[in-house]
């Protein structure tokens, strides 16, 4: 039967603009007994990708004017306002809540911002981990997004390197040979989720392990496939 | 560091109005060599709760009329409509394409309804695994929904027994000692979605096991939680 395993990379330490994510995980991977492997999946959180990145601008934590023109500076559409609540498009296309900035597990008087282009993120850290420790993984940048109609919170996927996005089904049958009509399966959306169930926010672990993934699902791709064009979007 | 195993529940056999899932998912879990544990998360997919629960009904697969008053039937409202495709919140307050009816891994000329109560399902089987085998399991039921924003379908949750729904962190405090700010967190949608890495919709595998969940996160829920009030909802 299929399995998986899952597991989160603790010890990577504090990281600092230029440090080198790929470098990190993987040492703290193997110093705490299990080094990456091939084919495994790695879940960066989009937190440490912005310290790497250097995507930290000072915020003070009592300007709400300054907050509200830094959102809307990272935004290309703002879709709801409620209170302080500002639902955003980035301008990468994401819907999230105030456009992915977040103050959590950085420095006070600290905002960090969602990483200019998450799929060159992922591409980076994939390209970094088979340079330096000639291990082929996959890459997905995750950060935490509210929903439409449910409640709650979810790790989603912003960035992906080496792993399908979407896995599409179209033309596969089901038991009694009939083709499926819920074909496109939001396969990096439902890893990043898996990874989280492991790190835990309170202790600003930057770093997952998803290892046993079906290797058809190992592609070129990108989250930009996870992104519903507006005129395509029925809730909009 | 902590670390989850997740796996497929294979050879549970096709399961017809009456079946008791609880004892034939049990029993398939152990002749798969991977017996059921205390502390285990086992999902399972609407389909098969469906099924047990004789939630099927004849249906055309050539009369559009007929679909569309069995999904207007099925639903409180319906929210959206393009070409065949119904965005409906349905009588428990889940929002998804044609009021969760599904005609895949059914009899050719069947569609299979969401169980009435669905957290009555899943508190069902909890309890008849803890009856017939006397183990203390959660359990989650899982189905395939979009998503407003992002492409592509996700598993969630839409029965839950025995697991939080929802973890809340709320007061807890980040490396920095700082409030969290994102504090709601859907972990019973991250299991669903987990679990349904292992599942495979062709292949009508009806159930998942994630073993090592935080068991902090066990407690008596519902996936009433999961639920945003209409009225609450900016994106209604």
């Amino acid at each position: 039967m299929r399995s998986l395993t899952i597991f989160a990379v603790e010890g990577v330490g504090e990281i600092r603009p230029g440090d080198v994510l790929a470098d990190a995980i993987a040492r703290a991977a193997t110093a705490q007994g299990t080094p990456l492997e091939d084919g495994d999946c790695l879940v960066v959180t989009q937190k440490v990708v912005s310290k790497a990145e250097g995507r930290l601008v000072a915020l003070d934590p009592d300007d709400a004017t300054a907050r509200r023109a830094l959102i809307e500076r990272e935004s290309a559409r703002v879709l709801r306002r409620r209170a302080d609540l500002l639902i955003t498009e980035t301008h990468h296309g994401f819907v999230c809540a105030n456009a992915g900035i977040d103050v959590s597990n950085v420095g006070i008087g600290t905002a960090a911002l969602l990483p200019i282009d998450p799929d060159r993120s992922a591409r980076r850290v994939r390209d970094g981990v088979r340079a330096l420790h000639g291990i082929d993984v996959a890459v997905i940048i995750s950060d935490t997004f509210g929903r439409a109609w449910r409640q709650g919170l979810t790790d989603v996927a912003i960035g992906v390197s080496g792993l399908a996005a979407i896995v599409d089904l179209k033309g596969t049958l089901d038991a009694n040979g009939r083709a499926l009509r819920v074909t496109e399966i939001a396969v990096a959306d439902e890893v990043a989720g898996a990874a989280d169930l492991v790190m835990g926010k309170a202790r600003g672990i930057p770093a997952g392990v998803v290892r046993g993934l079906d290797e058809e699902w190992f592609r070129e791709s990108t989250a930009r496939e996870l992104i519903r064009r507006p005129a395509e979007d029925l809730f909009r």
